[in-house]
């Protein structure tokens, strides 16, 4: 049984998320995610299908541990939401502020 | 003679600046850089004065490459300041919503 491992609100730092989005295949997998109304997949949540799948699911493992997105999983899929309410709540405005520049 | 590197603006990206500053003493030393109105030596602008040198001089230089910090010689000490006016040329309002969570 995989156990994901999610750290408590409480637990997110300023320095893990800036860390977690230090990327911009991570930058974009969490724009994905937030434009989507639904928990995503991790291949649907992923900027582009030439990314090889290790490599996804370590920029997943690195946003979760981070406190960036939820994990569940759904018969053999992993899905995914941004944890919007805890970011929002821990630092207001910031997730925003990244995410404006995301596209540059 | 010292060769400082700075990145032109238009090579400042969103990735590194984040990246720069997924670290607490970075955004402090960013934080106490802003608070001043001149330029400060790395030393003055050390969070806590038991960091070696060393680990000091690799922050600041950190800071520089990604772009966040301007650094000029003036007899053996070294200047810095925040580029601000870049900074905010290219992701308007992001150090402003980072910095603000900086001191938790």
């Amino acid at each position: 049984m995989v156990q994901f491992v999610h750290p408590a609100r409480d637990d997110i730092t300023l320095a893990g998320v800036l860390a977690a989005l230090a990327d911009p295949v991570r930058l974009q997998i969490v724009r994905g995610l937030l434009t989507e109304p639904a928990c995503m997949s991790c291949t649907a949540a992923a900027p582009c299908p030439d990314i090889p799948k290790s490599t996804l699911s370590n920029h997943f493992r690195v946003l979760r541990e981070a406190g960036l997105i939820h994990t569940t999983k759904k018969g053999v899929e992993h899905r995914n939401t941004v944890r919007e309410a805890d970011l929002n709540a821990r630092f207001p405005g910031l997730l925003k502020a990244i995410l404006k520049h995301a596209d540059e």
